[in-house]
């Protein structure tokens, strides 16, 4: 099953050839690494070949989140590994819809800026409707895909002419990357979020697996849980999936970032995903780690997604 | 299960109290008239409170395809009945795409037309993109809910803030009428088109139920029918679902128009849906008849459609 390629997937150390009793893990750092290298080749082509060009992006925040202000480090980070020259904009908590809609006008006008980023949750005291700012930028700059022209579009699946939000967009490159082919598979996915849920559908749709779309209200989520040759999960709580849940061999894909108290570590806590590792990782073929799994791919599907529009406004 | 309202539900003749063994019969032209009653008693009063006011829809047509036809007169016809002045404007089949394009900006910026429908498919001999055609329809206007902006709404789950594709929102209202509710079902769509499968998985995804998308890639169909409490089928193959298939006391809804040949009629044909029917009908709770089940109600709810639109705009 494993891409000759696939050269981020690997066993737990000791336990080679058990691949039957424990999952083969996908690492989201070794293939987000590819992704930037590939990137930064990329840019060094365009810069070669148009002197003075430089990718741009505008990362835009609203308050002062601290899971935000982390997020925001990792996006900058990774842009300058690339050459991507990434602008953090940031508003107060106290600026108004207006303000904000501004601030997205002048980048949406500015020629010279690829991609426009607006960080959520907008962390604002006064009454902003997220809805109205994400719809606000202009779609051929939105790289994340959360205005509605490109989700109709990713929905239609028109997904060459259209932003794919980054994280699900991740999840399909760590699933092509176990060589497990999708097509006629029946996936499932867990949540309907914007951002994770249903463009995470419409990907897994589009590539022709017959899709369950489950959430909150799911009747017997471990019965449809068991029928995934293809499991996604952003539920957004902690361990929920239960490994006995689980078909044999099943692609497990967890976009979950839950703290959980842990006492024996220094913060006295710990980050788990949605998916209860320990068990799922007995029973499923593949399984993506939290963190080092879709985190990471989200990062750089967010840096490739830019790519589009620097390679073609570039020019 | 039955709501003491719901009129439209009929029993075979001669099966009164067989209900087990014989589906509910859910009658879209039953339930299709108290619609356009409804709204033609909202027409008066809207005329009667603003002197001249008068609804108005455009059907805009390129070519001249039979079932176009018949469907737009279809069109005209209803919405003459509850009081809708609805134009057909018909461009011929050599029309360009800015042709095209030009007739729809001219009814976007015409204040007095409260909605504008694109018959589809175009007939055209020149290359027009059915997606930009159905796109320059303003989404304020797009009564059809054709446009990317109207389906990326739907597809988050802002049903309050778009216009609904109506054979799908016909489709929830007939399942709305059998009392069955749909929260935590677990409902499968047969087809994923933008008109119909891909709506349809929306609007039953945020009335709570659980969804399976199933298409031409889905490698065990009868499997994934079996599951289903409520299953919608808009696979335009004539009779593909099999009455053996269904759950038992299912809810199938019908949303297939095929012509089969049929030599005992004066036309030599007869009109089939996508389901079974006799074999369907010995399984399922409800089931609705084609013709007479989906087909009248999506013309009762493309009128219903526009109806925000001219409450909205007549004022």
């Amino acid at each position: 099953m494993l891409s000759s390629g696939a050269r981020w997937l690997s066993m737990a150390p000791g336990l080679q050839g058990s691949r039957h009793t424990m999952a083969t893990v996908i690492s989201g750092k070794k293939a987000s690494r590819l992704v930037s290298e590939r990137l930064k080749e990329e840019v060094g082509k365009m810069r070669s070949q148009f002197s003075g060009f430089r990718p741009r992006l505008v990362v835009l925040q609203v308050g002062d989140r601290d899971d935000s202000n982390l997020y925001i480090s990792t996006k900058l980070k990774a842009a300058a590994e690339i050459g991507i020259e990434a602008t953090h904009v940031r508003l107060p908590s106290t600026a108004t819809q207006d303000e904000v809609l501004q601030s997205i006008v002048s980048v949406n006008q500015n020629p010279s800026v690829h991609g426009l980023i607006v960080q959520l949750p907008l962390d604002s005291v006064r009454p902003v409707s997220t809805e109205l700012i994400t719809d606000s930028v202009c779609p051929e700059k939105d790289v994340d895909g959360l205005s509605c022209v490109n989700a109709g579009k990713l929905s239609r699946g028109n997904l060459s002419d259209c932003f794919i939000p980054c994280t699900p967009n991740g999840c399909m490159e760590l699933i092509r990357q176990t060589g497990v082919s999708v097509l006629g598979k029946h996936a499932v996915v867990i949540g309907r979020s914007r951002i994770v849920g249903a463009p995470m559908r419409d990907l897994l749709l589009w590539s022709h697996a017959t899709v369950t779309s489950c959430h909150s209200r799911t009747a017997d989520l471990p019965a449809q849980v068991g029928r995934a040759d293809i499991l996604v999960v952003g539920a957004g709580r902690a361990e929920m999936v239960r490994g006995e849940w689980l078909k044999d061999g099943a692609v497990v894909i967890d976009c979950g970032i839950n703290h959980v108290p842990d006492r024996t570590t220094a913060s006295g806590k710990r980050v788990v995903g949605d998916v209860h590792y320990a068990s799922a990782n007995q029973r499923a073929g593949f399984i993506t780690p939290v963190p080092g799994g879709v985190g990471p791919m989200t990062v750089a599907m967010l840096m490739q997604g830019s790519e589009k529009n620097w390679r073609r406004l570039g020019r």
